[in-house]
């Protein structure tokens, strides 16, 4: 048993989806949760900078001494977390990877769809990923920059007709392309995964990764004996922003009430250490 | 006579629209333009955050010795401007000032309209500047938070159908409160103008704060003697982040070929001073 916290990060609020999983399947786990609100969106933003930024966010989460780190920012770990995760005496565990773990397991057919911020997509780690699990995988690839901010202006609709129009135009050529999986390769995208499930079709299997990366953390902990053996756990939350409009996104992410403190923070040159 | 540069900066790129109205303008000037892509965008960050990096900008800028600072960033120009803009030796315009006191000469029925990012419209500067140029004007303002992502994915075409179904549900309540004028309060707008136009209809007038500010800066450089005397000025263009895709940002706004260097810099502590 270990009762020590998980850590989990995300450039901005997105990665509460994958709280969301966390606390549905391990309700006993402690969990410190990093929005870096300050600096989001990460999408756009060089490899390099993502890099830092995310040995910052890392460095933050461990000064509380936690078990393990969920990177639930599809940006980051399509983007050098491979790199820099062996630098911590902790699992680091990546989006990317749970998602392309399950892709690969589920498909049928060998085509696998995967749709993310405009750097995500720019970045082969998916695919290397992918193909790291079976090899031979066709992947089908598209950029959906307007997803995020439609998600944030609450546009998550299955009836919203511009959500609607927006995504039948981004996964077009997914649907031509008959794959059978399809990745949701940002932490934002299962809020309108009805709306995809209904363009794509019931031949197509929808992956959250934020969700797989929960069940990958479970398992780990599981194998290693390291759940925390309560019954029921706390949640802290801290964000590099202002707090304020953390509780009307929480509720849009976590679909419920945020319990816990929910803090501003610095994140500092000391944090980047490892 | 005057021949040091004029200093211009965003929080990204769309400051160059207010760069393309002073070449246009006042050819004769050199102009360094600082587009803070690093952290952008602005616009969902708070006040503290927003005068730190403004203050930031504006010290990176008066390393280059520059006679004038054009705030291109409406984010910027409506959260602390006025707070800081008097602690530096040489003027500071902000595009906010510039629209309003066009506004407010323009409207005939004192019915002015705003529509700006969320941090823009929820400020109240643009009400106090209108009003102190022509109290009793009302003012109807709307974010529009889609707007900049649909511009930086060049969906501004007038017939876009999802520029054109996002904008008319924005638009809705400005068009029922009948005014004469309409201030595109942020430097992405400019771009689609021709969709707010036709939406709008004749009878209301487009504000382009970039164009006022490079308008207001040319009258201040006359009145004080102070225009280089050059026939023709050169630009440097600086970004906090990646210079690669500088080029295609830039020919959007600039609609043009981009002359002149781009490079990257940190912005540091050490630009903080005054």
């Amino acid at each position: 048993m270990d009762s020590r916290p998980i850590g989990v990060f995300d450039s901005g609020l997105g990665g509460l989806t994958c709280v969301k999983k966390l606390m549905e399947v391990m309700p006993g786990e402690d969990i410190i949760y990093l929005g870096d609100t300050g600096r989001v969106p990460y999408g756009g933003r060089s490899r390099e900078t993502i890099i830092k930024y995310a040995r910052e966010d890392i460095g933050f989460l461990r000064s509380f001494d936690i078990k393990a780190v969920a990177a639930a920012c599809g940006t980051v770990s399509t983007n050098g977390l491979e790199e820099i995760a062996g630098d911590y005496p902790i699992p680091v565990f990546g989006v990317a990877d749970a998602a392309a773990r399950a892709a690969a397991e589920l498909t049928r057919t060998g085509r696998v769809g995967l749709i993310g911020t405009r750097a995500s997509i720019r970045s082969t780690a998916y695919d290397e990923k992918i193909l790291r699990c079976r090899p031979g995988t066709k992947i089908f690839k598209r950029a959906c920059p307007l997803f995020v901010p439609l998600v944030e202006e609450g546009r998550v609709g299955e009836d919203d007709p511009v959500l609607r129009m927006v995504a039948e135009q981004y996964l077009e050529e997914l649907k031509l392309a008959d794959i059978d999986v399809l990745i949701l390769g940002c932490t934002h995208y299962p809020l309108i995964a009805g709306t995809v499930a209904s363009i794509m079709g019931p031949g197509v299997k929808l992956i959250d990764p934020g969700a797989q990366t929960a069940l990958a953390l479970r398992r780990y902990l599981a194998e290693h004996d390291a759940l925390s053996g309560r019954e029921r756990g706390r949640q802290s939350y801290f964000v590099t922003d202002s707090a304020e409009d953390f509780g009307h996104a929480a509720s849009l992410f976590l679909n419920s009430h945020v319990e816990g403190d929910v803090r501003r923070v610095s994140l500092e040159e000391r944090y980047n250490g490892k």
